[in-house]
This record gives C-alpha cells, structure tokens and sequence, in this order.
C-alpha cells in the first residue's frame, strides 16, 4: 500500500477545506509531507468571553491534523480515517495564534497498513502538543483515531 | 449566593453569543433554568468530509453548556468557570441536529459555591450525552471545570 501523492493546495481541499467547521476557524496547513504535518489556528476570530482563545478552537486544531496525517500516508482509496475518542487538557490559556504538529512513523505506518488490510480496520493513537508562539504548550491532547478499509470485512 | 437574573435573550448573549466560533456553529440556546440548560447545534454547515456531523462541532456543542449552566446558578460577579479537560467518545455517525442537556443540583450547586468561596475555586464535573433527533445518543462527553474566585486566594 503506497501514498497517493497530493500537491500542497489540494491536500488543503481535502483537510481544512473538506469541513467548514474548521475553515470557518481559519485553520491553515503550514507542513505536510508523509508521516508529518503542522497546522495553524488565529488567535483572531476565535477568542472566548475573556479574550483568549476557545476551548473547542483549540480542540478542533487538534483533531483536525489527524486526517491530513493520514493523507499523507495512506491510500485514501481503499482506506478513510476517523475518530473514536479524544481527550484535551488545557495547561494555560492560550494568548497567540496556536500550532500543532503530528507525525506518523514509517514503522508506524507500516503496521497501520498491515494491520487494517487484515482486519478491516486499525486504531492509531495521536499524542499532541498545542503550542503559543513563543512555544509554550498551551494544551495536549490525545486521540483514538481508526483506519478503516472501505471494503467491510 | 444567589444565582443572578437575566432574561433568555441576555442568557443567549453571555453564552453562545459571547463566542464567535460558537456562534458561528449555529449553537443554540432552547432552554435555561437554574441548573438546567438545554443546548442544540444544527447539522446544516458542521458536515464533515463525508456528511455527517464533523467532531469538533459535537464537541463545542458539549463544552459550552458548562459555562451556560454556571450563568445559571452563580454569582458571575464573584466567580468565573474555566474548562481543565475534557474527554469525547464517538458512538456513532450523527446525521441529525443533535441536541444536549446539562444539570446541575442544588445540593451540587451548594457544594461548589462553599468550596469555592473557602478555597477561590471549586472542580465540577459534567457527564453528557448528545443525542440525535431520534433521541440516540452519538457521543458522550466527560468535562472537568472549575468554579473560580474573581479574589484570587
């Protein structure tokens, strides 16, 4: 099972630009190569009541690299990502634009793919850190995601 | 302490109202009581990639009832909720408007604003459930917030 290989505007299409949800929050893809992505989310636009940024703002930022992570990796036509369980902590409010970055191993993704070629599906698990501009770890997160193989077994 | 009075409309304003990236979500506010909220978010506009409810939209439509039910029952002059973390299982595709309750009881009530007023702030916890237009539950949520002073101690 090989990557299919996207130009940089059609990855953005596929992630942010597949849900409005995040578009609206003006989530930005800064890095995408196989196995690695980094995102951004403007404080502006998404602040809460006290001027810092929104708990599910910074939720969203997290979940959404999840799936470009895995265009990055995986045969989109046999196999689609989604998500089962995520939890956030927030460590300190968050004052600046905020970024994330996520990474698969290739032996990581090498498992992902033997695994739901066999069994029809396969969990990954993302362990992230929502970083300030001064690199402040503002929030982590960590999400249950599944590959799943578009023929049922 | 008493809980402060304000009509719906300004109950609106102070929650979903006071959170553009909320209120962009289409978040509504249809019932608020003292310790009571009600909350619903429209499937039109928060689609994922392949139609159903995008997970950082159920998300936001579990986080900001504890704020809503804080507005109902404490002093807001004194005291302030924040979120600390927060857990989402999916249970399933949600392919509806989806809907959400929160409560709090007046023994529950009681407690946080002791603790609160003796330590400058007290942790709450929100189990909820969100549940689809058929009354099947979609997700279930776990919040952790605290209660805190506006005196810091």
């Amino acid at each position: 099972m090989t990557a299919q290989q996207f130009d940089f505007e059609t990855v953005k299409k596929l992630t942010t630009g597949a849900i409005p949800f995040a578009e609206r929050a003006g989530i930005e893809l800064l890095e995408f190569d196989r196995g690695h992505v980094k995102m951004k989310i403007p404080l502006e636009g998404n602040q809460n009541h006290v001027g810092t940024m929104y708990a599910g703002a910074l939720f969203t930022l997290a979940e959404i690299p999840g799936g470009a992570l895995f265009i990055s990796a995986f045969d989109m036509s046999k196999y689609f990502p989604i998500v089962a369980e995520m939890n956030i902590k927030y460590l300190k409010p968050a004052t600046t634009d905020i970024t994330v970055e996520a990474n698969l191993s290739e032996q990581e993704i090498q498992r992902i793919s033997e695994e739901a070629q066999a069994n029809g599906k396969a969990v990954f698990v993302l362990n992230l850190e929502l970083k300030d501009a001064n690199g402040e770890v503002v929030a982590v997160t960590s999400g249950n995601y599944q590959a799943r193989s578009r023929q049922r077994k």
